[in-house]
């Protein structure tokens, strides 16, 4: 089995980051991880709001998280576990992922 | 000539504004842009950095701002002047914009 890809924390780029979360179901998901007191499987995801969401693309959707550096992923078993890199973002560029977050949230409660 | 298509504030969305500024090139004329007293003409932008930009690229890169609302444009006799929309984006997602220009500034002086 291919070890995961992470970026180191200094590798962690700007438009990356930026690229990972423009797309509405990553930032979905992304939010879902970052607001979870636990590691997140995938399997969590099969759905993200009202949309059902192929597990091919799932997995292309987690592959492009973790290579921005947002999420770091572990094998267990069968299953991934899907973790935040907020602390390391926050230490690289501070307040970028709150206002991210904070945006999508405001966003979403304005759609809902 | 066609005119200039600039979304309404509330239908400036998250995604967008990610998408438009998750490329070095537009993020480094956007940050120009918003940084800038006056209006800033098309033509200020053939090289960002080092690096000198095909025309006809610049001209995509400052629709896919325009489109995304971060900039109105305005022609000018042969002209287009820009000028960023920040204040309106501000009033949208508080704190995003200045989040994001922090971590490429942050960035760029890490790179430098």
């Amino acid at each position: 089995m291919r070890p995961l890809f992470h970026p180191a924390p200094e590798d962690i780029s700007l438009e990356g980051v930026l690229h990972a979360l423009s797309d509405p179901v990553r930032v979905a998901i992304f939010s879902d991880i970052a607001g979870a007191d636990c590691a997140q499987t995938c399997s969590a995801f099969a759905t993200v709001g009202d949309r059902e969401i192929p597990k091919s693309s799932l997995s292309q959707h987690f592959k492009v998280l973790r290579e921005a550096g947002l999420i770091r992923s572990e094998r267990q078993g069968v299953e991934m576990r899907n973790l935040s890199r907020c602390a390391e973002i926050e230490a690289r560029f501070p307040g970028l992922l709150p206002a991210i977050m904070n945006a999508h949230a405001a966003q979403a409660a304005a759609r809902a």
